[in-house]
């Protein structure tokens, strides 16, 4: 209770971007499919893609005092990650806190809780996934913590481990795995690109993939 | 059961028309963080961002007989508010009930229930915030009640009370505290002017709120 | 467990672009207020407008394994039906097999469970309706079976029932019933039209619809 | 914000007792079918059947300080109900408050949020409805009110309005329409004795309620 | 819409009662793990466990007219199974309508909406399985039908099917398909009664149901 | 994706058992508020109060092969810990696995996901935590992993981790701080006893806790 780490290690600016650019759905996949915070989590403007370290808070439910910390810790392309300590979907951040948090380099938010204002926000081109929108206010009275391990959305997140996001939802890579999950997302998406093609030309994924016989195995009849 | 109040009690237009541009979470924030509705409510499209006086309706599940009665009391500029007695997220409004609506003035729709034909809801600009999104039709034989108090979305509202509706959700002003929430709205818009050149300066919020001290006094700690 | 039906009446393909035409909510009220999919099955994208011969798959939870056996049985219009044995949020479905879906002359995914890869198929123009948005992955170890009976978002759906889509939900029509249920469409269209006008013309539909006696008789008083 | 209203009208405690003794269902029919709080208010143990005066808490969530505030306000035979101002499952009540609470005469908590200690609680006999039974902490940070209006659970709750709960949930009766509900109620309850007789031997409800002519002119088929 | 259906066959009672003794879990998976009904339906009491032939009701949400007329149709042994048109949890049925049922021959109630006077039922030992419990009133004004083919809570149930209900929840068998799954349900049953008694002993099922090597070659590492 | 971790440590039985004595809602004030899993974790019966060493699974939706698995890796009083990779109400566990488990020296359940036979198990004494009842079945195909970290209704949780479970729900101490947590969680105890003593005789906590200066200062008003 009422922590704040100052000195998080953060995974390579190159990678991220390289995560950020393989989207969710393959860097979930190449990962062995876990790390997908939950599908309530959406986003609160349609076409964002972005990876980034997590700057983690802890928050009471209703109070958004721990945000005014985090923000002192942001360092450039960070992204903030908010849980309640209890379910809540009151309006935690809304465009002065953008504001801020853009001044000094952050990129997005990722709250379970809610999110408010987002008129601005969108206009502003600063990308939110949120449980809820809300436009109710909270408090600043109880402390949290910030940059200490926390459970966001069903997903375990420590700060500097790498987030990425995009219409499919969020997900989460650990900060020491960053380098090899990227080497097996961009091995995926070479791969896909030539199923791709195969599909397309109107071949099955049946015989691409050789199923027929394990679907047999299986005791698949066809009627 | 089975009532119709005709004669309400309506906010000043101008009160009403400067609510609307103060925006909800203004609102909410100038009356004391009361009024939202819950966060389920949802805009059937964005961008919206209007305020009127409430013509509320008590319903029951699945019966829309009296959105029919509602019309012919709308003033210019009204907002109808739907509550059904019990939850229900059956398509209680479509195209041609807004289609009478707006002939008769009515600006918006809030119902805590389900909507349909929204594409041509859309394509006429009339704005619905709703629980659900449904086709499921309903039945026009059991009374309602028009212009009675009701408790919609977790709000309890009256007749004549002022409405406010943006992408952030919808919020209600009592008809009596219109012009006391417009006078603090006003002063907090004016205020945030302030503090958003600030914040955009990269100057904390932790400085400009003196929360430092405060902080420290709770006992949050730097590690 | 684990069959494939491979021969499935379908209806006639005119009748099916009619009840395209007629949409959702309007289909819906023709067949008697009966058909509709639950109201949380909702399109990745809007504007879509869809009717076809539903191909229908039963899935374990988690398991998208029948989905490249569905695909082989696709004929040029089917609309992918897909409901999970279990609730389910998982992503069944992404850009690959959209691909190989839209090469077979699939229309449409409808699906009581997760998509992913929104983004793509929103480019591809490849509409999905479903209950949520997710990616997580899924595996391929299980059988399931296609074109057998299955309840979808809590309605009852055969292999070649018309599915008719948009923004307001999913509608299902028997493949016996098309032909009828259209014609109740396109009269109830006709009627609906005379409708409009008179109520855009400030007529009320207490007085069109001839309601205020009834009113009167079950005892709506107004004060 | 921040009000404790000392002064409260009660009803009359006889009415109360015989609303007590009436029943949850009976009293909501009395009343015209209304003032049911959300179905998901559940008791924490079965079998409690009271009746007492409301003395409303408005609290922040996660905060439960109003409610010791409240409890200096108890009269004998009252009923704490508490609403947070936004959704919230926090447990606020546990077995000491139900011991500061029995001790100055309370007989049971409302809340639409949780509770905890409930194995302490059923010994203690000390019954609660409530939306959520959860272990999870609360501080004691903000100000709330006590004694003014709330809406809890869907319904809106005026300090001294008679609450009437049982197994079927919890309902409302405004303090000054009290003696007529009871009139209404006791009137049903003597009715529905020789309808459970008329019932109970075999009859038909089709046939003590003349309901079979009303059938046959909506157009009810039997084939 | 306002259909009652007369003739109904039935499932043999000694089938009938076979299966109940069976028990939910074991009928679910000895036909191919089908037939469960949503996980929210759940018994007002435990302890029971019944079967009997379905007697289907679809009604309007808030509604329930049918119930009466579907007491007419009931059989000895009979199981009133209602579906509301669109998602509801109205108390549709109490203690006059349980008096009443029982007087008929009723053994159960499954409803995927409210029951209310759930003390009443429980004294008189009738059993329900229901989605919510609500003294929410409902209306008499709209036919629905009886006897016709229904989904609820999730489950495609026709009149005659034989409903299976204990503790674990609800499970449809359809009816001509009843006496093969009584088979497979007594084989099953004998087989588990071997199995408890190996793994009470401390055998483990990774021995019993020879899982080693499947599982090693799946890829399972023990580290 | 499959592993099953053999050696993990485990905190002392003694610490254990009295924590076990202090209860769930002593331990997680105990622990600074922390630790809670989601309160839509319900006990099968009421009146159990355990505690144990966590052996945590991560199992595919829908697929339980992982707790045969498990079982073999149990000691005395383990405490079995199931999440599944995606939100899932399966029947995971049933009277066989619980048989087996017994014979292992399995204490209880936690579960994240669905559990049948549940008059059984209540039979058998076996306590179980989990978020649905459910007969539906599953199968046997993917691997998961054992005694690697989880998040379990919305808690991290790690092998050897302390489980404490009672009427209230489930708390999760890490291994490490059991010893603290249990000093801070006895201190409590003996401070509570002796509030109880002067809250039942009429004290009041305004009093006990001083709180009537802090009330005023933050501008609390008796009208």
């Amino acid at each position: 209770m009422g922590i704040v780490v100052q000195h998080v290690a953060r995974a390579d600016r190159d990678i991220i971007d390289k995560l950020s650019a393989a989207g969710v759905a393959t860097v979930h996949e190449a990962q062995g499919r876990t790390g997908m915070l939950a599908s309530y989590m959406r986003p609160i403007f349609s076409g964002a893609q972005i990876a980034g370290s997590a700057l983690t808070i802890s928050s009471p439910p209703g109070d958004n005092w721990m945000l005014h910390v985090a923000i002192e810790q942001l360092r450039q392309g960070d992204i903030l990650v908010l849980a309640p300590t209890s379910p809540c979907d009151n309006g935690y951040f809304g465009d002065l806190l953008a504001t801020s948090a853009m001044a000094r380099g952050c990129q997005a938010l990722i709250i379970d809780a809610g999110v408010r204002d987002i008129r601005d926000l969108t206009a502003m081109g600063f990308p939110v996934w949120s449980k809820a929108v809300s436009a109710q206010g909270t408090v600043k009275e109880t402390l949290g913590s910030v940059n200490v391990p926390i459970v966001c959305a069903g997903a375990h997140i420590e700060a500097g481990d790498v987030i990425v996001a995009d219409d499919d939802g969020v997900c989460v890579v650990k900060r020491g795995d960053a380098e090899i999950v990227l080497a097996a997302a961009e091995k995926r998406l070479a791969n896909e690109e030539m199923k791709r093609k195969r599909l397309a030309s109107g071949e099955l994924g049946l015989d691409i993939y050789n199923m027929r016989q394990a679907l047999d195995t299986k005791g698949l009849r066809y009627v």
